[in-house]
């Protein structure tokens, strides 16, 4: 990509698939799914050393590419929290979402080209129908969908998915250690459900963070479906 | 804008950020989230001195800027139930929306920038399933989306959500009253649920009042998917 | 229009508010509400004397001009059973709707200038819930964008909107006899439910029928939601 | 079409009819109607002895001409499940949709000129709903819009639509002889239902299988909403 003398040739592209072309695609593909509305949800993607981020508090289906941050991965500092270093900022007055912590704990425990974060209905109401520390489903078509820890082989429709759910926090960014953990706990786990709050899906690049998310709420909608007419969600072997 | 002599300027512009430009494209965003089929619904913006109104009774996602209603703010009689004073009426045989006295009163007792009034199901199920003069919802992240009373810091998600229910009248113009009444009495609500009709909500400008409509389109949404399964929709601190 | 030496005259036209080009883009919004999906349902629209019909048994959602039929109004025939006159139809092999019959019934007892046919689900589910010969509903706001016998003026927030509920039958055209007797019984409603098949929506032009048709749709959806959460749909004086 | 001396001649073309144009288009429709979500699901195209197929595992809404496989038909072996003969193959990484074998078996058994796949979550409900081996509703008027055994006369009102359920497996072409023993078995079913996975429509072209599956579509929804609601899906003669 461009030198860092003009930070803006980071985010224009003639290419579609440029990532600061394709959240903005993917933000108004997912505004129409019911993920992102008001402001809330994301998507961030990892090109190798670089990562792009889109801003916090906008209206998701709205984001051009002139509005996306910028970031060298890794950061010099343990954790993003504080003492960003950016590449590229946008000229408006915005901030970079505040998702980015999360966002930043696939790229470095899981090596995620793509990490997406959604308040999907289907999320918030199976972390309600489940109060436990885990989201289960099996024998659901839609489960070979879905890969090992996100980025590694595809589940068989054999196997059990089982998502972690952790309790939310009232700043997003206080989510980053709680989140970290659970991924540490739960290796196979494709994502990390924020109860009362929504989901992050990853994956090793944007389709497969994509395809991930589309599957993981389908079994999110259907689980909490079938929750609802008295089915159980997880079969006996 | 324009000056008067040629009333027409103030509704045709190259901009797409234009009021009378985002009026039609936003009214054909709330139909396809079904908050204004049947010519119900709509959405007022002011700018400074200048209020942007829809006609009434006709198919909202069809509306063009040439349809737009213009009106100087403030007026001079006490409330804009009559003697409305125009700066651009539309050349055809429209009235403006019989939901401008309700705009009015966002604008007058919460000097907001944009209000919008959806007729969304979610809202009315909200209304029949909460009986009582409120609606109410706890630890919810979308929560945080919402300001205090439409135009201040957002809330936290340690904060209740909660809105008054006002009941409905055989004519619109007749809420305005009760409307104005029950924001007085609830100077945090973002908004007013009308009892077997629907929800205004308002904002700072026209982002900040469609981004509070879907947060709490989706607040009311999940509020009564919770209460049809037996959940509690506001938890003790 | 054009004389009858070019019948696709009737047809071809620049301008979108045209029949022949309203037609369609109709059907293409009615299919993404559900309406019209595996080419069922459709809608009608008569100017003075000529009458506009989409074919049968396509998909609706892909129809072009070329496609319309355009028969005159009226029909020598009392009723258009057989013998139908046409001013003009389409090259391909295609024949017109089999709701001609029903639609005529609209433009006979109503002077109706667009009559629309739905499958949507919450009709069905409606005539499902409602088992008598008539559904009910009062107290809802968008029982004001419905016009006495779909043609009068609107009816009021106080009125309880009731449409009879007619028998479905095998062959759609033997609805006529039953829908036109229902029309005659109810000379207020704005539109007839077939049970386990859908409604019929009409109104003096095709902005009032379309509006209406969101009107009763939206009621329909409304008060099943309400019946299964064990709501009345009805409340008393 | 075009000779084998350019396989790519088979893909390309201004038509927007031809297979490999109608079957992108149909993919974004379907993923619309969140039948192929998640690289799940998607349709094949048989004209006289050319198959064009999607390939496997990729987002089914962005699958672009170029990307499309021709396979001849008949194929020499018994069962396309390997060795399979190609006319045209993709210039990128990809393999032919994991559905073949199913496919297939619509094109040999039925002499279809189109087989659908979906994972629509109506279809997954049903299955689980209907815990025997068929699916069954009457009297709906949608059954009209389906043919007997995907391909014959249409059905009437007063038929009873079965469709058998087969068990799932872990590997989609593992189905292949399940569903064509149930094919065998229900010569006038216009689909096979797959447990907890989705369903197989096909008819003679690709419109009369895209409207059968969406008449099927609404079945299983309408006949899932009828056993949620407590209410008998097959009436008594």
């Amino acid at each position: 990509m461009a030198s860092q003398e003009n930070p803006d040739a980071l985010v224009l592209s003639d290419d579609p698939l440029h990532p600061a072309n394709l959240i903005p695609e993917l933000c108004r593909n997912f505004y129409q799914l019911g993920w992102v509305t008001g402001t809330g949800g994301g998507i961030s993607i990892r090109v190798g050393d670089k990562v792009f981020i889109a801003p916090s508090g906008v209206q998701k289906e709205r984001i051009q590419p002139v509005h996306i941050f910028v970031l060298p991965f890794p950061q010099a500092a343990p954790s993003p929290h504080t003492d960003r270093v950016f590449l590229r900022r946008p000229a408006l007055n915005l901030t970079e979402s505040a998702c980015t912590p999360l966002f930043w704990n696939a790229f470095e425990l899981r090596d995620a080209g793509s990490c997406i974060h959604t308040h999907s209905q289907n999320a918030v109401m199976a972390t309600l129908l489940w109060p436990g520390s885990t989201f289960a489903i099996s024998h659901q078509e839609m489960i070979k969908g879905v890969r090992r820890g996100g980025v590694g082989r595809a589940l068989s429709y054999l196997d059990t998915l089982e998502l972690p759910i952790i309790e939310n926090t009232p700043n997003e960014e206080d989510l980053k250690d709680s989140m970290a953990e659970a991924m540490t706990r739960f290796p196979e786990a494709a994502g990390i459900l924020v109860r009362r709050h929504g989901v992050y899906v990853w994956g090793p690049d944007w389709e497969k963070a994509k395809t991930q998310a589309e599957c993981l709420d389908y079994l999110f909608e259907i689980g909490v479906k079938m929750k609802l007419a008295g089915l159980e969600t997880v079969m006996g072997a």
